[in-house]
């Protein structure tokens, strides 16, 4: 029972998750589904990448978390918009929560919308948004072995950051180790090192960004208008 | 219907809830549901008491993570009996996922039965295990605004301890935000700092536990034969 009703749940998500990916499409939007821990980095990874790229690209944020504003209004101090969904206690963001916080951005000429779920390393994972990837932040400071404990989630994205790599002398935290489970898992996804407080490796970042969005605009469906 | 599903699904772990609780007290162990986001440090933190209590307590440990045993073969280190539950994609461990667990457990003379969760700051929360407290674990390294984020869980538990305090000189986290918060949530909550790593702490939660554990022998069903 439990079984079957998870399925109906996330096949209703999926039919969303095509309207979404034809809207990303129609528009040209790069979308992204940004997925970590609590408190892995995601909200200071898009201050940094929103106030960084402002000269070359649109922005906009979608911010998920069960309550408070705290990140909107952290993102939207760059300039970008935000909108905030608080999921009330849900562990993840669904395409009915994204569609509804569309309508409250501007989205002509948008180059990238990014999407910070919910902090959960397992939930989000399931959960298909629509997005052209998914991106998944993990952080030093919570042990190499959460690749292999938690894999869904590295599976399944297009790209990892290992952040607070700053902290790096002061925790038991093996790079070449988190590599490994991610390599198994992900072969050949990249892997960025980086600090989002003191910007080291945001420029790789930013380079996987780039080509990202340049891509997008090439694949927009032919025959449709705008 | 996914809303009346979820609530089926609560009630009947509700009633299994019951059946280990009324376990617990016949056997007369103290119960507690270790709860915290992945890499928070559950499991370091285990090693430090099995080892530092062995002394005093039969401690075992029922271990939950969605993939791998690395850490029932951690705390097994320490000379405790561990069990390991892979939940296999599971975002939080049932009750029937315990009592399972609870046949490969020698329950005789078993003083304290650590639970430590599936690494996830939400939904482990919904479920109750039977256990007599929820204890939630919060690192520094995730910021101080955890606890206002993610309420459910400091809301319901007994206990938190804010670990990893060896970090504090390299994150931005201010203790007395993060406490306002759990206070604001959970006024009379014990919060206890400490660092796993140095030990630094960890004496004022072994006081705790001591104390948990000398209430439950006297809280024992008067009348019924054990």
């Amino acid at each position: 029972m439990k079984v079957s009703v998870v399925r109906n749940v996330l096949e209703a998500n999926d039919r969303l998750a095509g309207e979404l990916r034809n809207l990303f499409a129609d528009k040209a939007i790069l979308a992204l589904n940004l997925m970590s821990s609590p408190g892995a980095g995601k909200t200071s990874l898009l201050e940094r990448t929103l106030a960084d790229l402002a000269p070359e690209f649109k922005m906009a944020v979608i911010e998920g978390d069960l309550q408070t504003d705290n990140d909107a209004r952290r993102v939207a101090a760059t300039g970008a918009q935000a909108v905030q969904i608080n999921t009330e206690g849900g562990c993840h963001l669904s395409c009915a929560q994204v569609l509804e916080a569309l309508k409250q951005l501007d989205l002509e000429g948008l180059d990238i919308l990014f999407i910070e779920n919910v902090g959960n390393l397992v939930c989000p994972a399931e959960f298909d948004l629509g997005e052209d990837a998914k991106v998944t932040l993990l952080s030093v400071t919570e042990g190499d072995d959460k690749p292999e404990k938690y894999p869904l989630m590295f599976n399944l994205s297009e790209a990892a950051l290992v952040n607070k790599v700053d902290l790096l002398p002061y925790v038991d935290f093996d790079m070449e180790r988190a590599r490994r489970f991610m390599r198994a898992l992900n072969k050949d996804m990249p892997i960025f090192d980086v600090s989002c407080r003191t910007g080291r490796g945001l420029d790789d970042w930013y380079g996987w960004l780039r080509a990202k969005r340049a891509a997008k605009k090439t694949t927009r469906p032919s025959g449709r208008e705008l």
